[in-house]
């Protein structure tokens, strides 16, 4: 299990594209579907890349299915573990199946039974630790040190951030017109990878992140100059809230980014909204944020072509309700 | 005006090529996902080709565009009219606003809001009269007789079937391997259309409509040898409920067609729910209709590569709640 980087640290394009090749036919070739109603707001066009309808409900089985498939049988005889807010670890179980092996994923406590369900139907086992991403990590070690298997990170390693890239491969083969990405940003895993495949098949590409107001942790490590594990996160976005970006990640974002910009949990219950009422596509709260910061003009959108990555689907349906106050409810 | 029919009078191959030339670009290129739990319940592959992602939110805007676009610049000057339950309406409204014309619509008392207040927005005036398609056809020819618009049928007209058509030569293009098709059938101008690409495209396919129990028209045309107008329907399918199967498109079903099968309100309740909390998709009942076969149990699967089209997506959101009830229940 090697990795091979480029002198600067960053994943190369050629990584990613290597990762294209691997996983082909294992996931979904997503779709991306044109938002009339949201390019009619913004007075641009909007296009949503659909991570949601992915295996397993979000672009996470992209970063899974490439590390997993470049296991060795040994590595693979050993098993594999992971600490996940929840889709990860979904990716993870479905990806050990992919390759043949048994897959232990550590939750938080407080992990929608969407995910934790998911994560068991996939043959995974699950152990539950905590609330936080440091608390879910520590365990993971733990269990990893006493049993063996080897350890798949959620983000932080050139294998996940080159599959989760796909995605932006993608994007550009079916749009090549597109001029603006947005993504949102959890660990940084998926807007890493994006990044470091537009970048380079598209400079002059506007590349954003979107990060809630309650767990900036990108944000936060683009003023500091590096990542910093925040003492408290707050943000109904489940998948959007690790503690701490990752290095490589934050690397990555440092390279590549245009902005990292905020939105309020209200603007992303009003985007999950949206998406249902108006566009017939349900996403989880973490993968509605790039919409959101579209909703609330937080991104430049007029006269552009913009994809908005929806990065999951797995709402947990007791949500329902409140999402719909919040279309009934006009924008502060 | 004047629609080129073939000698035994079901509309060629040919013309729905011509429909998918003449719309490109007009409407959307619909994806078509896996559905995996449902490949899973039935033991075969399921692809849901998502016309819930369609301008205006279902398949009508397909015919809609292919029918005023052959219209005559004088004729274009009288306007349009048509009358629907609700998609064909807001159809029509799009493919006026696209060819520079005006549109009346004429809508059941009982539309949903979501498909009036579509319609409106689309820019067409709005008219409501009754509650059976009888009533409301009745009150646009009246209108169109004193204003002088052209009338756009709502499925009975061989420009509506194959614009309706070009669905099934998508499908054909993304999944040339796919063995089944099954399609929900109000009027039957979907049918009609998909049946007439696709039985000369690949003829060994399997070609299914699904209706209601309570609106069975085209069923009960194919057993008595021609339509007849129902006295009374009642489903909760909005979009599936004509009361009479038209003569072109029933000619096409008995031409084309394998079967029809029935499924009940409740199954198509819980193939909504399905989809919503399963794969991340809104679709309102009359496009889920043909998931409710697959999930009975109605149609042969097991082993098989089945297109299902999930046909439309304006689904009245206050109708979530008694979705997520169904998704709780357990089936019958």
């Amino acid at each position: 299990m090697t990795a091979v980087k480029s002198s600067d640290g960053l994943v190369p394009l050629r990584d990613i594209e290597a990762a294209a090749e691997r996983i082909r036919g294992t996931v979904v070739r997503t779709p991306m579907v044109p938002d009339f109603d949201l390019s009619e707001t913004v007075g641009g066009q909007v296009r949503l890349k659909c991570e949601s309808l992915q295996k397993t409900g979000s672009f996470k089985a992209r970063g899974a299915a490439n590390f997993l498939m470049q296991l060795s049988p040994d590595e693979l005889k050993r098993g594999v573990i992971t600490y996940s807010s929840g889709n990860h670890a979904q990716a993870v179980a479905f990806a050990a199946g992919l390759t043949g092996t048994r897959a232990v994923v550590v939750m938080p406590t407080t992990a929608p039974e969407v995910k934790s369900e998911g994560a068991r139907r996939l043959g995974a086992r699950v152990e539950f630790a905590g609330t936080t991403s440091e608390h879910r990590r520590v365990r993971a070690e733990e269990i990893a040190e006493r049993e063996g298997q080897v350890m798949v990170p959620p983000f932080d390693h050139p294998w996940i951030v080159a599959g989760a890239g796909t995605v932006a491969l993608e994007v550009f083969e079916d749009w090549p017109e597109a001029d603006t990405l947005l993504v949102p940003v959890g660990g940084g895993g998926q807007i890493a990878g994006c990044a470091a495949a537009l970048r380079r098949l598209k400079p002059q590409s506007t590349i954003i992140g979107v990060e809630p107001t309650g767990a900036p942790t990108m944000r936060r490590a683009l003023d500091a100059g590096a990542p910093a594990t925040l003492e408290r996160v707050d943000t109904i976005a489940d998948g959007l809230a690790p503690t701490r970006a990752g290095d490589l990640t934050f690397a990555h974002a440092a390279a590549f980014l245009d902005d990292v910009v905020l939105v309020e949990d209200d603007d992303i219950r009003r985007a999950a909204a949206h998406l249902i009422t108006r566009r017939g596509l349900v996403a989880e709260y973490s993968g509605a944020a790039a919409v959101a910061a579209l909703l609330r003009g937080r991104v430049p959108a007029a006269g552009r072509r913009v994809c908005a990555v929806l990065s999951g689907g797995n709402l947990d349906t007791s949500l329902l309700g409140e999402i719909l106050d919040a279309a009934a409810e006009p924008a502060r």
